[in-house]
């Protein structure tokens, strides 16, 4: 796991930003049926390229086409579960990021114990909804499934707890919450990094957080895995918020949102992310 | 098979629905790879939850969360058929309600043998063109596939003679026709429930009528079966009534009726809705 | 292989498409899980009917049934390969006109394999990007995956090469390059049919090109395939344009290219589409 290098500013998001929509990285994702639509429309109008290559027989061989990958638990199957196993051998393998959706894995023990599993692969980031990430620690009991019922700021100290897996773990929700870890020589500091999300409309637009972590990916593939995914979450509210302003329902809120992950420019950045970074102390 | 309790009332319709926002009830959709982001946008914004658990390794275990179940034949894979029968021999086992739409059963062997195999257990509902609930019942032979080619009107005998395996039976299209079986101590009525559909773009919108029967499961989560099929269907009714006011295309009244399952509230069913309920003669 | 009867001209365009409106084919999908939802409203906003029958137990019956197939190697599995081998034999046999779609053939020996295989069963049409083109022609290697990064008019000399296998070949991206053989008597006419594209939102939409092929196979199954390439291509242009007039961002083209397929008319077609046939000369 490589060191993560210093703490995400504005000027750096933005610079990020600009990055992703020049280099459009390929983002692999073996995902849930529900999502790959939206998620392949959302990659594209961010500024990446999707490739849904989630079969046995190409998965591994693909991981080295693609920049960042994305593994999501939503809807798993024997097939599907090969191929990740595949996918994530051989990203850590060759030290491509990948990123862990672990979709109700608190709640059902077959993706749990998959869910499990995979960290020994070490993804660079884990995000999840706050009852995702407290199951996913063991902390908790997510017995609404699929659903987001907690609020992330009780999902941190979960969160910290799989620091040990992976480089950022992020609790998205109304306020997303990211921790990380960098070291700096000896020094090893703890983040949380908070963003105001963008929308009451999210929950109500199916797969909308499965496809945040499919564009921490593509950002994943061209930078830190901490900028990675703090970019790709002040991305999401940016749009989210824009979106918001022109939507009084779902319907439209998606099609807005699809518009301006497309249009969202240096100026949105500075006059619509709310986010803040703090230094946490951990217990070692 | 629990008795139905008495016929739905336009009261009923709107008491049932705002219990539906409140209550947000959890459904299972095992259902085909065509409807699979439709079906769940449809239960976010009409207010349910959706979860897409469908492989046979969860389903089982899943069924005991959800408050409805959707069991939809549109694209039968070996795994998914596998994962349907473990969800509803579960969910007979436990009672809880679910709902078959039986697409192309009459129109090819596979599908149609297994549709045959689920109505053992006894599903609350059974949701389907007026093609396809005749094609269950062995009155015809559907010969375009998904195609909704007949009027429901046709469907009517066909529809009571499946009311041996379940609760209510809807042939939805221009006008939905329901049978409805209730059982009032010793005597039993069967009913005829009328609701004039909403446009005529509903068949230009892929999956609208499979993500019908998934709102039909999720009312049956909150509601007996006949006021959960009714409701469900004069919910889907005004919002389409409401979407076809403000489009003259079908991408057009996609977006827009998504946008009004989520704003449809009492004065719309006073408003908009049109049905009719009569008693019906049924040969013992 | 049946005889190309003549050259398409505008008015022939024209009638045809009137027909598919008129007749509304039957066109069996074995397509990858990102295009299955978007191919769907494409063909039935178009005016076809898509069935996305792709198992085993069912592709080669419902071949009978359908009037067009498309084959996509998008997200093939080991059972949806299964189901496309199935349904091609079948289609081969009982002449029924099928169109390959060769996605990323090129980039991944399994699929290439694949798509190899498939071309002894001879497909009316063969639809890829321009990467996808060369890459089957074994001319090139497409690095990308499933992007579209060639200029089509590069692929030509690649899709001539494969009318070996199919009576039409098309590249398609900005302008959509055509080739196809036609035999009267002894005398052999190879044709090249230049469609300038409807807007460059295209490749921001996921599945578009892929529903593309689809429309062609829709064509496919009520008229003859150089016909039938042409005219999918030429409706999808004119709405493309249309669309592109409306929209600033790939949310709203999409929804609103979904519209124009519907409501394209005769004086669209003369208003908007731009297009072009010259005879090539082919080395024998």
């Amino acid at each position: 796991m490589s060191a993560v290098a210093s703490v995400p500013t504005l000027s750096r998001i933005i610079e990020t930003h600009q990055r992703l929509k020049q280099q459009r990285p390929l983002v692999q994702c073996l995902t849930n049926s529900v999502s790959v639509n939206f998620m392949a429309n959302v990659l594209l109008s961010a500024g990446a390229s999707p490739a849904m290559v989630d079969n046995p027989e190409e998965a591994a061989i693909f991981a080295h086409y693609a920049q960042g990958i994305v593994i999501n638990l939503g809807t798993p199957t024997a097939a599907l579960v090969e191929a990740m196993k595949l996918a994530i051998q051989e990203a850590h393998q060759i030290q491509k990021p990948w990123v862990l959706d672990p979709i109700a894995a608190g709640a059902l023990p077959w993706r749990g114990q998959l869910a499990a599993d995979f960290l020994a692969y070490h993804p660079a980031v884990i995000r999840g909804n706050a009852s995702e990430i407290i199951g996913l620690a063991g902390l908790g009991k997510n017995t609404k499934g699929f659903d987001s019922s907690n609020d992330p700021a009780h999902a941190v100290e979960a969160a910290v707890s799989l620091l040990a897996h992976t480089q950022v773990v992020s609790a998205s929700g109304a306020v997303d919450h990211l921790v990380a870890k960098t070291v700096d020589g000896e020094d090893v500091h703890h983040w949380l990094v908070k963003i105001k999300g963008g929308s009451e409309f999210f929950p109500l637009v199916t797969a909308s957080g499965c496809s945040l972590g499919a564009l921490v990916a593509a950002y994943a593939g061209i930078t830190d895995a901490f900028t990675a995914a703090v970019t790709a979450h002040a991305h999401y509210a940016v749009a989210g918020k824009k979106a918001h302003l022109k939507a009084d329902a779902p319907g439209d809120f998606a099609r807005e949102f699809i518009n301006e992950l497309y249009r969202v420019n240096a100026a949105d950045f500075e006059q619509y992310l709310e986010f803040s970074v703090e230094e946490i102390a951990v217990a070692a």
